[in-house]
């Protein structure tokens, strides 16, 4: 028997994977969360028949939405992941010597606990002493820490279904009262290819909030179009030209000092995005 | 009836594009050629079952392997294109107005012909005059002209079948002779994640002919991955650090000044691939 999983791109272009085990497929409360084994991409979460993480290339993914903040900021201390349950984020936020807390708001408990038992090379660091995962409503939790941490990380699925509320103007708000005053903010936030309008939008919200707002792309394989934008707000440094001299080092796949910077070259087409 | 084009980018991960229509399908002398049309990515030209280049996206590949060399030679004057029968490459180069000739040499003279007829807004600058379209051998032809172009550009298929003698050192020599003293090769150079070892392959291939050897990556999302890379070998100006102060200005949708530089800064992954 072969089992493949069709993950519809757009309506006409459809990536399909094929797949040796389906390790657990359940519905949660929010969800229909499975991990499944491929062969080259290894184990791989799949939430409402998307793709989130694969062993393969969920470097990129999480090396690039963490170490771009928080190597703009001179010294975060306290970081907060809105999602991101699988736990990659919060392992690359630890590399980073002057974190002294890391929290992960997930919404939905199922994902940390299949991820913790299904893809320990990416939750691994949820169980460090530095990490304090929190069960519950990410726009809740925000509005009610103010002024606490100075970096946001919204690491979320797509703006349609659960995670609808974490993309928009009034959620900016809420987080940029959640940021220290020398705070950052970054969340995933599609692609320009194939949802143009979704990435003008959630910029030009962003825009509104934040001093210093850009955005930032990074190429990952399993996502639709393989290239991913990243928005940034910041209240006081530029991350584009953030001061990268003192950087410490660790080692990564995708992120460079270089790298930093560049990733923040947009395409002439998503330039006219964001500009127009 | 539903027709669907099966790509496999590797085994186990197969994209799948809607046909609404073939256009055309044939068998030429060297290949399988079809141009089918889709609805999002519009009409396709496809070889051997290999997306080649699509009405949607196919400004970046074209953008990106003829405005890195052309923009970084500081007077490019003859141009020769090996493969690209579509003619995307021989459109772009056409832009800059220091180019007196443009040759075009494809091996399938099927690809041409079609292209004209299915895919006029690709192939449009085919008939321009200070075109020349040769249909033959592309390794013959560099073997018979020596000190002659001032960039060259390897715009082939997949380094199986038709296209294997293009990638390589015999090639790059040739290449190497038939470019005047300042002269610039380029070429498309597969995707460093399905495929490293060609990437390192190639990339140390053309090392050891030019002086300045570099990679750069464009995000090109109907390629396998999405992130394509370009090997660019120089006898005198680097790419990477090209004087773009003068450059003519134009239309673009991917291109950009500071595209152009930070393309070259590359994934650590990438960066090890070639460098180790």
């Amino acid at each position: 028997m072969e089992m493949w999983l069709k993950e519809a791109q757009i309506e006409d272009a459809v990536m399909t994977y094929k797949v040796k085990e389906t390790l657990v497929r359940k519905k949660t409360e929010y969800q229909d969360l499975a991990i499944l084994d491929t062969n080259f991409f290894g184990r791989m979460l799949v939430l409402d028949g998307i793709v989130q993480t694969t062993i393969k290339d969920e470097f990129v993914y999480h090396e690039m939405i963490t170490h771009i903040p928080l190597f703009t900021h001179p010294n975060p201390k306290k970081v907060l992941v809105v999602g991101g349950g699988d736990g990659g984020a919060i392992r690359e936020i630890l590399k980073h010597p002057s974190v002294e807390k890391a929290v992960l708001c997930e919404i939905d408990e199922a994902v940390v606990i299949e991820c913790k038992k299904y893809l320990p090379e990416i939750s691994c660091a949820l169980d460090d002493p530095r990490c304090e995962v929190f069960i519950g409503d990410g726009i809740k939790y925000v509005h009610e820490h103010k002024n606490e941490f100075d970096v946001i990380i919204v690491d979320s699925t797509d703006p349609f279904g659960a995670a609808e509320g974490l993309f928009g103007g009034s959620f900016y708000k809420e987080i940029s009262e959640c940021l220290t005053d020398d705070g950052i903010f970054v969340a995933q936030t599609e692609t320009p290819f194939y949802l143009p309008d979704v990435v003008k939008k959630v910029f030009n919200d962003a825009k509104e909030t934040f001093a210093i707002t850009k955005l930032f792309m990074a190429a990952i394989p399993t996502y639709p179009g393989g290239y991913w934008s990243f928005t940034i707000g910041s209240k006081k440094y530029d991350p584009e030209n953030a001061n990268l001299d003192t950087t410490v080092e660790f080692d990564t796949k995708y992120y460079t000092k270089k790298i930093h910077k560049s990733s923040f070259a947009l395409p002439k087409y998503v330039e006219d995005l964001i500009t127009k």
